[in-house]
C-alpha cells in the first residue's frame, strides 16, 4: 500500500543500519527524548509507561516470593566503598561525587550511588543480631548512575531505574538458593510477559559483579545477533557480611558472619523489548506488557460518524469490562490511514477497525500488529476473540524470538570460526573454554564478542578451549553485546 | 490491663513529650531507621508499605484526571538555576553539588536535583511549539535531596520521595483551574484516604514557592496544635515559560509564553498520619491506607490449636476474597497479649480473635483499635460486619481528626492571645493581616508562629490585623509549624 511505504521512509530500516532503526524508532514512537545531562534521557510518558509495566509485573513476583520494598539513601559515603576493595575498584571510575553543599565543602565526598550493596550492608549490620532476624529478603526501586563512557538511550545511560534486591541469609545454601531463584524470577517475568527468550547461566570470573561470589545472568538475543543481559543474580558469599560485619548469633549460639545476595533489573529491558520484538514499521508490544492492548479506530465517511462512534463507544466500554486494555483514537483530523501507521508504529497488538459497513454486517475487523493479519469478527464474539488473539499473539511472539534465536546460534571451534557468527551472521557463537582469562581476553580482541555467560543447559557440550585447544573445562556463549 | 501499662511504658506518653512519642512510634513500629548520611532515614518495609499505599492511592487519582507520568534526570546543570531568580536564591543554600565523577572535575557542577521545574521548563521548551501540543500534564515519582538544618524522621529529611507534577496551558485562567484541580484531589486523598482533615488556602507571599506566582496548600494539624503543610500546588503563571523560552504558536497565529503549574507531595505525609492519629498505644492507621486492615489472631490451649487454626485460615480465606486486607500472627512462641500489643502498636485497625470458646459458640471477636471495643460476630455475618466496621473506623478517625481541629482553634485579636493560642493551648490561631510583610515577621519573630494560608473559606472573617490593627486584608492561620 502506498500509505505503508511512504512510512516506512520514515524510519530507517533494520537491515540498513539496525542502530539507526533503534534510534528512529524510541524517537518517532515517543518513548524518549536526549536530556541535557550528559548521557541521560528523558523517560516521555510511553516509554515510562512500559518501564511501569515492568516494575507492576515484577513486583508482584518479588511479594509472591516473600520479598518487602525498603528505600535506602542516594548518597553514600566514600568510606563505605573503602570497605569491599573489588567493589570500589569496579565502580570509582563511574561514581559521580558530591564534594559541596550550597557553599560549603562536606567533610567526607558522597557518592551518588551505582548500587547500594554498600549501605545495605552497613543496615544489615545494625539490624541482624540473631538467627531469627534471618532472612531478610529486601527489594528497593531506585534511580542509580554510572557515568558510563558510551551511553545509549535505555540500554546504558548515565543515570538508570532499577530494581536491586538485598537479601541476607544463614547459609551459604540459602543465600545460593535465593540467588537461583531470583535468576527464575527474571527468566518467568522476560519469557512470559516480554516474550524474549533468555540463556540463564554464569558469568565468567572476569565479568562478575566487583565484590560477587558468582554472577549469575539471563542473556537475550537482539534482532541484530547481539546480546543484551537482561537480569543479573549476585551470590556475594559473606564478602560483604565480612566487610561490613553483618553477624548473627546462631542457634549453636556461635556468632557467624551472614551470606548475601543482590538481584537487579533495569530500564535497559525497555530497550531489549524494543530490539526483540521491533520491525521495520516500529514497535510490537507483546500484549501481557503492552500499556493498550486494542486501539479502537472508526471509520467511514463523516455522515456515519455519529452511528460508528455510539458503536465503537460500545464495544470499547464491553472490552474494557473484561480487563483488556483498550483505547480509542476517535480523532477526526487525521486520517484512518495516518493513525493505522501511527499504532503499528507504537506497537499496539490489535487495531480494531469499525466502519458503517461493518456494522451493517455486525462485525468489526481486527488487525494483529504480528502478522497483519485482517480478521473479521462478529460483534458477538468480540471479548472473546479478541482476549484468545491476545494469547495468541503472546505466544507467536515468543516463538518467534525463541526461532529466531535458534537460527543465530551456533557451535564454533575455532576463533575464526566465532568471528564468522558474531560478526557476519549476525548470532551467538557455543565454544569451549579452559576457564583461563587469557584465552577470553584474546576473544574479545580478535573478534569483539565477550563471553555472556555459562549456560546452565547449553544445547551442547564443547569439549576443547576454542582458543587454546586444551581441554575444556566450560560451554560457553560469545557474542557481541549491548 | 495489666500487659496494657507494661506496654505503655515503653513509649513516651504524648502529654509528656509529643517529640519523644513520636520517635518511640516510629522506631518501636519499625517503619524507620536512621542511615549514616547526615539528615537522611531508611525507609523500612513498614514505613515503606505506607507510602507504596499513598503511591497507589495518589497515581489513581492523577491518572483520572489526566496525567501521566515521565522520568527526568536527577542532576541539574547550574546554569539551568540560573535562570530563574527567585527559584536559585530559594534553593542554593540546600543543593548538594555534583563537582567530580571519579577523579575528574566536571566542567559545569550538577545539582541533585532539589525540585525539577527547571529540567521539566527546558524540556517543555522543546516539546511545545503549537497550542496543540497543550495542555502537557505530566507526573514524576522521584527522590529529591534537599540538605535542610534540622531534620526529623520523615517530616523534613535531607533525602525524601515525592510526587512532582508540572504541566503547561495555553492560558492562565487554565493553569490556574489545573492549579486548583490538584488542590483538590490532595484534598480528596488526604481527608478521605488518611483520615485527615486539611485548611485549603493561599500561602502569604514570604511563604510561597521560589518562582511561583501563587502557592496553594492544604494544612493539617498534628495531635501536638502544630501544622504540617501537607501538599501545595503551585501556580507559576509565565515565570518559568519566560526563564526557559516554553512559548507556543497559538490559534491566533501569534508565539505565546505558556503558563504553568507545578504540585508535589511528599513522604512527610507518613509523619502527618503517624501524628494526626496516632495514640499512646502506638500506630493508629485508617481502614482505607492500612496495608493490613484486620490481623487475624488464634487463641487458646495447645490442644485446640489446630481446630482453631483450620478455622482462623478459613476466616482468613473468605474475608481476603472480599478484598479485605487480611494477615494472621499464627506463631505460637509469642502469646496472643504480646500480638494485642505489637498490632495496637503498628496500628492495623481491626484485631480479629478466635478461638475454641468463639468457635464453640460460631462467632470471632473483633476489637477496634480506635475504641477498643470488643465485638462478638457470628461467622456467618463476619465478611460484612469486617467491612461496615472498616468503614465506620475510616469516617470516625476523620471526624474524630476534624473535631480536634476545630477544638484547637481560635479566632485571635491581639499578638498576646495568638500567642496564648499557638503555645499554650496547643492550636492554630485565626487572625487578621493587613498584608504586611512587616506584621507577619513580627509574629514569627514573637511567637515562632508562621502563617499557614489564607484560607478559602474561613470560619469567620477578620477585620482588623492582629499586629497593627489596621484594617485587615486578609483573614490568615497561624501556627507553629513542622
Amino acid at each position: 500500500m502506498a500509505k505503508d511505504k511512504e512510512f516506512v521512509k520514515d524510519i530507517t530500516l533494520q537491515s540498513e543500519d539496525f542502530s539507526r532503526w533503534y534510534i528512529d524508532v524510541i524517537t518517532k514512537a515517543d518513548l524518549m527524548d536526549y536530556a541535557p545531562v550528559r548521557g541521560c534521557i528523558v523517560f516521555k510518558p510511553d516509554g515510562y509507561e512500559l518501564w511501569e509495566a515492568c516494575q507492576r509485573e515484577l513486583d508482584r513476583r518479588f511479594k509472591a516470593t516473600g520479598h518487602r520494598n525498603a528505600y535506602f539513601p542516594l548518597l553514600i559515603p566514600e568510606s563505605f566503598f573503602q570497605k569491599e576493595k573489588e567493589h570500589v575498584e569496579g565502580f570509582n571510575p563511574e561514581l559521580p561525587w558530591v564534594t559541596q553543599v550550597g557553599d560549603d565543602a562536606l567533610e567526607e565526598r558522597l557518592a551518588v550511588r551505582p548500587t547500594s550493596e554498600t549501605i545495605f550492608g552497613y543496615m544489615y549490620s545494625q539490624w541482624i543480631q540473631s538467627y531469627r532476624d534471618l532472612p531478610v529478603l529486601i527489594n528497593q526501586w531506585a534511580n542509580v548512575v554510572r557515568w558510563e563512557k558510551r551511553t545509549l538511550p535505555f540500554l546504558r545511560t548515565s543515570e538508570f531505574l532499577w530494581q536491586e534486591g538485598h537479601t541476607a541469609h544463614a547459609t551459604q545454601e540459602e543465600a545460593m538458593q535465593e540467588t537461583e531463584k531470583m535468576l527464575d524470577v527474571y527468566t518467568d517475568f522476560v519469557e512470559n510477559e516480554l516474550a524474549i527468550p533468555v540463556i540463564k547461566g554464569r558469568k565468567t570470573p572476569s565479568e562478575k559483579f566487583p565484590g560477587a561470589v558468582a554472577t549469575y545472568s539471563i542473556e537475550a538475543m537482539m534482532k541484530d545477533g547481539k546480546a543484551l543481559q537482561a537480569g543479573t543474580s549476585h551470590f556475594l558469599g559473606d564478602n560483604f557480611a565480612r566487610s561490613f560485619d553483618i553477624k548473627f548469633l546462631d542457634k549453636d549460639n556461635e556468632r557467624k558472619f551472614a551470606f548475601t545476595t543482590s538481584w537487579g533489573m533495569t530500564t535497559r529491558i525497555i530497550g531489549a523489548l524494543i530490539m526483540v520484538h521491533g520491525d521495520d514499521r516500529g514497535l510490537q508490544l507483546p500484549p501481557r506488557i503492552a500499556p493498550t492492548q486494542v486501539m479502537v479506530i472508526p471509520i467511514g465517511p463523516a455522515k456515519a460518524r455519529e452511528r460508528v462512534l455510539t458503536a465503537a463507544q460500545e464495544i470499547l466500554a464491553t472490552l474494557a469490562s473484561t480487563g483488556i486494555r483498550i483505547k480509542m483514537d476517535d480523532r477526526d483530523d487525521v486520517s484512518p490511514g495516518w493513525k493505522f501507521n501511527e499504532y503499528e508504529l507504537r506497537g499496539i497488538p490489535i487495531r480494531l477497525e469499525v466502519g458503517p459497513r461493518d456494522l451493517d454486517q455486525s462485525q468489526a475487523i481486527l488487525v494483529r500488529r504480528d502478522t497483519s493479519e485482517k480478521i473479521p469478527v462478529p460483534l458477538a464474539n468480540l471479548k472473546e476473540i479478541v482476549q484468545s488473539l491476545l494469547d495468541d499473539i503472546q505466544s507467536s511472539m515468543l516463538a518467534n524470538a525463541r526461532a529466531f534465536q535458534r537460527d543465530h546460534s551456533k557451535t564454533v571451534h575455532s576463533v575464526a570460526e566465532l568471528l564468522q557468527v558474531v560478526r557476519s551472521e549476525h548470532g551467538f557463537a557455543l565454544a569451549g573454554w579452559c576457564g583461563d582469562d587469557a584465552c577470553e581476553a584474546h576473544i574479545k580482541t580478535e573478534t569483539g564478542a565477550t563471553s555472556r555467560n555459562i549456560p546452565f543447559d547449553p544445547p551442547e557440550h564443547v569439549s576443547t578451549c576454542v582458543v587454546c585447544n586444551q581441554e575444556a573445562n566450560h560451554t560457553v556463549w560469545f557474542a557481541r553485546a549491548y
